[in-house]
């Protein structure tokens, strides 16, 4: 009860606009040169699309196209890249649920895909629907994140071609917030679609957006169909499309960073300028998902400065290119939430925010190298995304000249605790987390010497304990159950 | 000895040029409307110096003033200020120990002034001589500071009257590195000077700074005698100044960012301005250490947003003066080395990286708000100092071409592991960390399921183990040592 009027206190974060400017790590030549090289690739060498309707609609838009090589001019390309809005809405159900993403705003999701949970007692173990559902409620309940991850973690006890209705169903009952569906081939992407419009109605889905796709490329430059399927079948229901080339640094990618980032650049742009060949407006983002790879066991690594430089390159890459774009806060490969965890979880925060980053993805319980969704690790990821947000919104002068009253009256030597402004202000002035612990080390033991990972364990069995289901209709509901029962009969649950 | 290999292996960081462009909080006219207020606050308001000499020495300036209070005309201020080198070389008697300390570059400070350590098996207690050498050891002998703390942890052993005595000469002894000498009161920062010039050379020092000592002003306006006192001593003898007004938000500065930052600012001008006074061309660093503070405990907060944004006006601002700046990085209020010291660490680092900082102060070690020293979190900030170089340095696009034409060679679909110019690069492309963890879960239960605390602990351990003391002439340690004796018979060790 505590923890939920704790978390009603504080409103679901909304539209959060920059007022920093972003760090740079190229400087406008160096941009050019990249984008220039970018287009080289698409140029010269071409990308793959692996789809036979991809292959025909590109014949028809007039490119170069030999067997699945698609070679494209870069004026073609950047017409196509025209027609996109640099930004739009999401929302849901709730009316209160209502937030842009732009080129000047930060949006938060909660991570996916994690086969495993850090569970509650700690202990690391494959993940279930039950579990799903927690992570989906806890989502629900901090006012940290804008969209529901969908498929947060796996629900490994349910077979793989059920899993995604299962994996919508409970973004859709357990929240009542934007959410990512499923976009792995034509079928399960129809399938989320059909349940959102269940939910929230073909005709307001036709008008608003209120579910995002993960659309992954395969580096180096190839898409391939069960991706393009689900592509078309969001963009065409006007649903948001996330466009994501997956770098691992030196083993799909060159070992280089600027090569990198104009090979992903232009695997990027392909996909960007492919979804407005499919409808022209389409909201979409450009997406990546990097990390290097260590040398000496084939490891991802997350929170390693190559990859932060090359995520603020991509940012002042979408800038140009005026497409919102997104990358991954709170990555860690830690195996127990302990302090590498928090490094490296804080480093693609701090550089997500710093270059400006429109979507912060797997902002929350991201451990292992994505293996791991770590339920401790969410709630301090919910928190550190409040805090991002008062960084990312910047200095206000709102009340700059009051407050340089305040000086002149306290003068030198003097103290602010007791005086009017300071009364006044403090509460706005500084952000006062909770699960970030400022007791003095002799309180902290009396309080029983709770390290973070302890004190976030129990922080989110109470928020379990509070939740309350949204309100959904109890036809849309019943209508939902049906539909999934009716699938699964439709549906082997054996993978063909 | 494989801890010694491994510290052999790389080189002391060394000068650190920033290939990035700063993160930016307020705009240009923002940061003018700060500057006009800070000078506003110095001619109106004034600032206090409780200390004669330096109240002789304005009134001889030209300046307004009434007893202790000076007020001063922004003319003055700014025609002091360009007197201020915009960079300078630091070394010492390592002749490879030299590096610049400038507007584009970064530098690391070993944190400072913890009455406790956590010691090498995780205990908390009050720290002592013995710890301080432990702690000169480990910055010795890892290879990302560049000076050392000097009074990394205090030994609490030894009486204060006595205390910079043993602690200037476990950063003579222990260490070949530039470090931070004693301010505290003239005799303090008189011996300091005299046991850097028993080891160094009077006239070495003339030439070259080897140490710094750290002034602090007393917020709101005031700087006090015994800080003024190592001040003039220092800059006399050609040693660099670190000028820091000491903020709690809300407590001795108003509840108010941009308020906030334009009372240190004046703070901090009217310092370096007294710091030209005394001798042009004085190596200066802008500094300050600020926090907000707890509205419920009064606890201070570390790695809070409202900081960061601080941080990065203080970087615009001594741009503008062209006087480099230091912020705080690895600052933590945790308890214990958990998953919150990371994450406050890890922003800290961030915001001042992303800042352009040129000095980075308490870069290893700092945990529950600067009360404990622990060893185990010195060597992972240690390493997090070479990752955040890697970032600060920026992008090179030396092989860019060469890494294009294997763009090309790869194509669609293939891989580049094998590829002649991965088996070139891949060392220099990526950092690869020994601190943080990469293995699978199942290698690293198998290796012991050791989290970041255990993994550090025992790395400092080894290091300890292996560590060689830097060469000393003996009549030179001979003359260091009768030093300390002598000046422990003249001073009492009971506080007047």
């Amino acid at each position: 009860m505590v923890a939920a009027r704790e978390a009603e206190k504080r409103p679901r974060v909304s539209t959060i606009k920059y007022g920093i400017r972003p760090v740079e790590v190229v400087s406008p030549e160096q941009l050019e040169r990249i984008h220039q090289a970018s287009l080289a690739i698409l140029r010269e060498i071409g990308i793959e699309f692996r789809d036979e309707t991809a292959i025909r609609q590109w014949k028809e838009a007039g490119a170069d196209v030999k067997e699945h090589r698609v070679r494209l001019e870069g004026e073609m390309v950047m017409d196509l890249l025209a027609k996109a809005p640099s930004s739009f809405e999401m929302t849901s159900r709730d009316p209160s649920q209502r937030f842009e993403i732009g080129l000047d705003t930060m949006t938060f999701g909660a991570m996916q895909g994690a086969p495993n949970v850090r569970d509650l007692q700690g202990v690391r173990r494959a993940s279930t629907i039950a579990d799903l559902r927690d992570m989906n409620r806890l989502t629900q309940m901090l006012p940290g994140f804008h969209i529901a991850g969908g498929f947060t973690c796996e629900p490994t006890d349910i077979a793989v071609p059920w899993r995604h209705l299962h994996i919508n169903h409970s973004s859709l009952v357990e929240t009542n917030m934007p959410f990512f569906g499923l976009t792995t081939g034509r079928e399960r992407a129809e399938d989320s679609i059909a349940m959102g419009r269940i939910v929230h109605g073909k005709e307001f889905m036709d008008q608003n957006a209120v579910m995002m796709g993960h659309v992954s490329g395969n580096s180096p430059l190839v898409w391939d169909a069960t991706m393009l399927e689900g592509l078309r079948a969001f963009v065409e229901a006007n649903q948001v499309v996330l466009l994501s080339p997956f770098v691992l640094g030196a083993a799909n990618t060159p070992a280089d960073i600027p090569a990198t980032i104009a090979q992903l650049n232009a695997e990027a742009l392909a996909a960007l300028a492919y979804t407005q060949l499919v409808r022209p407006g389409a909201k979409m983002i450009y997406g990546q998902y990097s990390v290097s790879v260590s040398m000496r066991s084939g490891a991802p690594m997350s929170g390693m400065p190559e990859v932060t430089l090359l995520n603020a390159v991509i940012g002042q890459l979408a800038r140009r290119y005026g497409v919102p774009w997104r990358t991954t806060a709170s990555q860690s490969s830690a195996k127990t939430f302990d302090a590498q965890s928090g490094y490296e979880s804080a480093v693609a925060y701090m550089s997500g925010a710093s270059a400006c980053a429109n979507l912060m993805m797997h902002a929350g319980g991201w451990d292992e190298a994505g293996l791991v969704c770590c339920m401790a690790k969410f709630v301090a990821d919910a928190e550190q995304n409040l805090l991002i947000e008062k960084y990312a919104k910047g200095i206000s002068f709102e009340n700059f000249d009051d407050a340089l009253e305040a000086v002149r009256r306290i003068g030198p030597g003097g103290h602010y605790l007791g005086d009017s402004f300071t009364l006044k202000h403090f509460k706005d002035a500084f952000i006062a987390p909770e699960i970030l612990d400022y007791l003095s080390y002799e309180q902290w033991k009396v309080k029983g010497s709770k390290d973070m990972a302890q004190r976030c364990r129990e922080k989110a069995k109470d928020i379990i304990a509070s939740y309350e289901q949204p309100p959904l209709d109890v036809a849309l509901r019943e209508e939902l159950d049906a539909f999934v029962a009716k699938r699964q009969e439709e549906i082997s649950p054996s993978i063909a």
